[in-house]
């Protein structure tokens, strides 16, 4: 990265299911170096996890580091065990699995979030919580839903600096086995690119989202229209990726998550936080987007701060 | 079958994507013989549906066939072009396709049905026409809806011996995928079996159907129960089928397909059939199960006698 790394403090990581991100940072939170393996859980065996970790950053200085993810699952390096909702970001800090490695490097894991609730069977989250840090690091004061997109689709209440309840969506899971896995696969295209531009996207979203078209009954339509009036795969796509999404909103407005008066974020990636927020748009609901990967990062940093792994306030920098 | 077969007069196909069912009928519609191969139109080249025919049914007499299902598709031996709804018992039976095969075999292809709406791209059944001409049959009065569950889960409103409108539900497909493709599959049986004396059948029915839990949520909390409670994995496939049946009768119901005052039928296989008649019956509503293949039989003889290619009064038998 060509900067100095005798100033570096702490390694911040992003270790979930396929792959593990790190960050080295100096004391004010200033990345020096990055590095990524697809070292996810998923491949790597049980007692694996330090030489995974050492692997990928065993040429910088031998920091602590923090660790927020899949790593704190049962299937991970160490179990750091659920916090019941409501979690507040001081209690999360507080809740932060700290152990040695062998090679006596101080790792702090930050553990996942759990809903219990007689009515549904309660939720979980892993990973999404320290995104959410972030963004309250960044909006101490925010009360309202964040949207976190993906293969298990997160809603989350906030408000007091507290994750007061959530519930997930698995859209981006239905929408992968839908168009890859399923039957519809050959009416629609391989490829995603952007879709939010697609008529077919906006006809979709208003369907399943306004106009209550059911979700189970609807994804059969991109049949039909590939059938009946040989609609473009590409503009099928488009028109099954707004099936799901709307029908993701239209469920979750269904569902008591949010209303007209509710202020909304939607935490993701470019592409997929673009989709979600055309489709708010769509229906004139209005959404503001953020970096989820810079979130991750923010919260990691707040975490340290609050448990001593960075300083909490920022000293003077070296010349 | 140790019948005489000298008293042939039909053959009657039922021909799907995976495989092919054929009975030879005497002229009251008795059946003489049964066969069954797996050259279903997946597997038939185009140009060897005669061949694949022939080979299951060679030893036959060689009487006509009138044959039903994804045979009459654009991907089967010849498109019986879809018939728009409504659509009368004797519209479908006019509307049969037919031919003589390269040897002379006469050939009777019954239609699909479609539905053309602008306000959710039309819908589409090929084969369960069939079996809705095969209940009207025995049943020529009947007005409500029958339920045919299965892959592509069928709602058809009926009415004067006509098809007034109809409904598919993706409910089978999402099951299996859900099931056996997706990360759900970690926290589930593999095995079927009589799911529904599960007590986790009867929650998760409940609790999309009646308490409206939304399904692309819902779903979720089967890795929730295995991951927090350690559900049993054959309980949970009961309450993964219980979620998806569920959902589909809520989703059914929303989109105004029944009410209260609506009689139903159920056509289908015998667990599919008791899987749905036990998720009615746990919601309080009456629904009467019909024999799926029986059905497909008797649609057959109704309109092999509407166009002659049967007696339409049974003439003596010899001895």
């Amino acid at each position: 990265m060509g900067q100095p790394i005798s100033s570096a403090a702490l390694i911040a990581v992003d270790w979930g299911t396929s792959n593990m991100r790190a960050r080295l940072l100096d004391a004010a939170g200033g990345v020096l170096a990055e590095a990524e393996s697809e070292d996810g859980i998923a491949r790597v065996e049980a007692g694996g996890h330090e030489a995974a970790f050492e692997r990928l950053v065993g040429a910088w200085p031998r920091v602590p580091a923090i660790m927020a993810g899949m790593i704190g699952s049962r299937q991970g390096w160490r179990e750091a065990a659920y916090l019941p909702c409501p979690a507040a970001v001081g209690d999360l800090a507080a809740s932060v699995l700290r152990f040695d490695t062998a090679s006596g490097r101080p790792v702090a894991i930050v553990p996942g979030i759990m809903v219990r609730s007689a009515a549904r069977d309660g939720d979980v989250m892993r990973g999404e919580e320290t995104q959410i840090v972030g963004m309250i690091d960044g909006e101490p004061d925010f009360s309202g839903v964040a949207i976190l997109p993906g293969t298990h689709s997160k809603w989350v209440s906030i408000g007091a600096a507290t994750v007061k309840d959530f519930q997930t969506f698995l859209t981006g899971e239905i929408f992968e086995l839908l168009s890859q896995k399923s039957f519809l696969r050959h009416s629609v295209a391989a490829g995603d690119g952007d879709l939010t531009q697609s008529p077919d996207f906006a006809l979709a979203v208003r369907r399943t989202a306004e106009e209550g078209l059911p979700f189970l009954s609807a994804i059969f339509s991109v049949r039909v229209r590939a059938l009946l009036d040989n609609v473009d795969r590409a503009d099928n796509l488009a028109y099954l990726s707004g099936l799901v999404i709307g029908g993701e909103i239209a469920a979750a407005r269904a569902a008591g998550r949010f209303n007209d008066a509710t202020t909304l974020r939607i935490v993701g990636s470019r592409s997929l936080g673009r989709a979600y927020a055309r489709a708010f748009a769509l229906l004139g609901v209005q959404a503001v987007g953020l970096d989820g990967n810079g979130l991750a990062l923010a919260g990691l940093i707040h975490i340290a701060r609050t448990i001593g792994l960075l300083p909490a306030t920022v000293p003077g920098q070296a010349p």
